[in-house]
């Protein structure tokens, strides 16, 4: 099985990750690439780490351009996937790695990201309750966002247990290259180095609204989420902090259970080894989850860390295993299973 | 007025510190210095950025080396205070940097540290509600813990006014000079950068209880607090996340009211400008607390982020305050008030 | 084909490193896994980022817990592998990633090593003129030291087309993984962020015989090499900028015209165009080595900068390189040619 | 004495890390703070560490806002400070951090800058032969390029002792802060960390000609520079690793007997014991130079490693330093001896 793949937005950090990743996929064939302002230069220009593609000329995006292809991944601004996918037909595998097509409530997207919603897609975090079966065969894929993808494994297997109350905080702690290569001042590295920040605090983070519908799915009720990210001194990775309060009766080993039970058969996903705590360079380039989960006996609370390479499972990595299970291979074809450490 | 200052655990890196800031301070002389495993080797081997103690020679810490100062700082590890200081006799000014007296509870003492408590001196964070008056002519003071310095200062002025309930998250972001200089794998080079990691999860970090003191007292009631410290790839800093639920009523206005009345007359704390928030980085070096709070209306819950140098205002710096203190000198003598960024 | 693989030395960063890339071979069948101290432990305690073996118990470093294998691979501390080799015999391959083997006269192994010379292997850096060849079919293979891996294809190509007279001088900047586990105070993280330091200066550094037997080979006499490294804030990487004095009528285009000739058939080596130059990062996890070509018109110098993956193509990638050149498969099999960039 | 000054470029990263240093200096009143783009907002939305003065509006640089100052500091663009200071009149005393006026020779100036050479201003590197004399009071400084500065004062003790034959390698391993606030893709965070690269390779800096006028001078001969500079991930350092051929007879006890000559007397440079190496670290946000020596007897060469906070010594401490001077003031008056460290 050849399936030939065209990438939209190849030049950004999503596109770049998604082209490392696909090259060593063994059922693929790499078509057309896209981006917008950077089209008509070498690939190299903007992805030096990606040497096989090096003198490949990067295309403009547009549905000319994409069509001809059996999977089209979008790495764009929210608002411009609807329109391209529509023009692709439904035969084409989409996968938007953007925000258009991720939350199911309109409201909740006008009041986030503003405009028209454009719709739901299946979502793509397969280890989620019930998401790996509407990914089969699908032809439309919602990638999830980053933050999302570690918090919402983080404490799934507790709110389908139901061992906390649906009240959470989450801190997360992540690399720069989340925000990508846009030019602002306080990316810069002599900002960003020897300096942690947090931003979008108060609930004003766009992934806001994603980690309570997900959340919210599995627990059967309302969750609220207070989200505050955290940008740190490092390229890749997200490590989440999340909390919630303990119902009656819950312990360490019923929450031990509820994350075996969850993730024991999952490829990607590992409970460690208690004593053993997660850290995002063990995750970095690798499609992994590292959790470990401890009770807060004096606040009564769980507390859930998580780590995983925000470009990795947090966006392409993600992205392709999504693909992997519509196209019905193996879901993990392609996909590393070690990170690079140190 | 000439000071004259000895330090014991002058080799570590809030000895260090210590230093830098007493060498910079106009009433002070630097007598004694003192270590361990290092004593007999000269300073500039252990402290190379010491310029101008390059050639002193460490010597032991024992009371003898520490006799005959106006002040001693004790940069120990915990449980080596309280003999040293019953030898210093009550005429010096007695500094402790290590843990041994920031508890009032013996009983907290004990489940967190192990080992008879050695009693409680007046807490040197200036900026808490009644902590200043203690500190003014005490003979003892027993400096913060870093984390506790930035969270308490964070929450103090809600609890103050009755903005929130007793029920606290705190993630802290810090450099890795927190950890200071023990050869420890995790601590390598190799293992930080590029690298976040939480640790004491689950209420396990020693510095819990303190957070705890300090925010009852406030509060007059008990505080819970969820506390998780995340260690980042940066030598120094420290960024607090801290929420808490809103009690009815408790908005933005009443909330930034309550932090410019605790805090407009200090000289170190300062709440940001509404659309500005804090970065370790701008602190750096310096003695300073920048603030900066949010209202989470969707999880009704206040957050508030707090950044400092956890080696200056979280140790070394907040101990030369509090002894400006306790001599009667100006508070600020001595302390920088600019960051060495970026 | 199915090769069976031991490791020696699989908990420290070259073993982990041999793991990462022979999981992604296709051809490999990982066997023991072997250490001194930490014999005896979970390998996930030691290498948290090689997921799919964390269970594996790891194995004392013998000559019995090594036997039976195709291929072994010894990450040792220098002085060890003769021995060890001695009793594996002569049918299975040995991979020495450590000093012992590299260089060919008695008499500068034991003035920078000291104690007897184990001899000398056939060195595992196929694009060196002659290299590959003595490779084909080895049951020996001398791995080259990081730094001379990318000084030596530096400079090879202008010593083979003599371009430039032997009196050279390299400065090599490095990760910090090159120097290992090791508990020093000066590999702590708080030392190593924020900082650049020389070491072994004057030629005191170990590699310095290597990168003269090396570069003395393509010139066919001796070559002089002032070698300075620097360590600097980043986990992985080489950057080298050598130069060395022009030879009468060299210019640009002679240069480039030898670079092109020496690699442009290599699959790992790639000489940037024009007006690109190498970064670390683009090199990271993957086997690469990035290379570009200045004239200083106004010292009379040919400058070349290479960017490497100390631990990749510097150490594990260069390593398995040569397995597959002496097992007689493509040599790139299994070798990533795709950076972890950002 | 109070001496009121005005900063030009007060939003850039020199223009903050003079302000950090006028502001701890006893005589110094600190009057307009001006820049061109960022004019009219408060200086804290740029300098958020310069917390006293966080507040201040930004004017407009023009010789009316930096008009009624007893000195002048530019930290402009180059190209712009010989017009203003015309204006501001023979009486004041004109700092520029720019690089206008440090080359002699105009036809240096015009090729490596283009335009017209604005003259030669007395440099501001008191420690080389000659220069503290044309400092004392000048009206005019023109301080050092960063790189300049570690290498000269590496290098200048050799030469005014004829030990070094004037064939001279620099590469020079730089902090980010040196390329300034410029949003440039190559300088973003997520490029920056994890990195090494090396830029104006073969000759193409512009300090390339500074280097070979400081070293020319006070070799008496032509000196011939091959410069190369490195950006490593760190916010703020230059390690400079220079070397040179070695003259006949020069030995360590004659290199480090014309090291301890030229600065045993200086107050912010220091040769390190044998067997100390210079870190950038140790000289973050202080004054002071370390420098090492070796003799590479295999290469024939001396090699010097010297170690710079680039924005003080290399900028702004440079800057104060010979202010200091021309004004008739200590030498060493607000500059800081200590290196924050870690």
């Amino acid at each position: 099985m050849t399936v030939k793949v065209a990438v939209a937005g190849a030049t950004g950090y999503a596109g770049g990750e998604l082209l490392r990743l696909l090259l060593a996929h063994p059922e693929i064939e790499i078509g057309a690439l896209t981006a917008a302002s950077s089209a008509g230069s070498p690939l190299g220009q903007h992805q030096p780490h990606v040497a096989p593609l090096a003198e490949r000329i990067v295309a403009e995006t547009s549905p000319e351009t994409l069509a001809g292809h059996d999977v089209v991944f979008l790495a764009l601004p929210h608002g411009h996937s609807a329109e391209i996918a529509a023009k692709l037909g439904p035969d084409v595998l989409v996968v938007d790695l953007g925000a258009d097509h991720r939350l199911a409530d309109a409201s909740d997207w006008q009041r986030w990201y503003g405009g028209d919603h454009a719709g739901t897609w299946p979502y793509g975090l397969p280890e989620l309750p019930g998401a790996r079966e509407k990914l089969r065969g699908a032809a439309r894929i919602a990638v999830p966002g980053c933050f999302p993808t570690g918090g919402s494994l983080a404490l799934a297997p507790a709110f389908a247990e139901r061992l906390v109350r649906p009240d959470v905080t989450v801190v997360a702690v992540t690399g720069t290259s989340g925000a990508g290569k846009s030019l602002k001042p306080h990316l810069l590295g002599s900002e960003v180095m020897g300096s942690a920040s947090a931003y979008g605090v108060g609930g004003a983070h766009r992934h806001t609204p994603e980690f309570a519908q997900n959340l919210g799915l599995v627990a059967g009720e309302r969750v609220t989420v207070s989200f505050t990210p955290v940008l740190a001194p490092m390229p890749r990775g997200i490590l989440t902090t999340a909390s919630a309060p303990l119902r009656p009766g819950a312990d360490l080993a019923s929450v031990r259970a509820a994350y075996e039970k969850a993730y024991d058969a999952e490829p990607f996903v590992r409970l460690l080894p208690e004593g053993s705590w997660p850290t995002t360079a063990a995750t970095v380039g690798s499609n992994n989850v590292q959790l470990q989960v401890a009770i807060d006996e004096g606040a009564g609370r769980l507390v859930v860390v998580a780590a995983i390479d925000n470009l990795t499972k947090g966006t392409a990595g993600g992205a392709v295993q999504s693909m992997n299970i519509a196209l019905g291979l193996p879901e993990t074809t392609g996909l590393p299973t070690v990170g690079v450490a140190p």
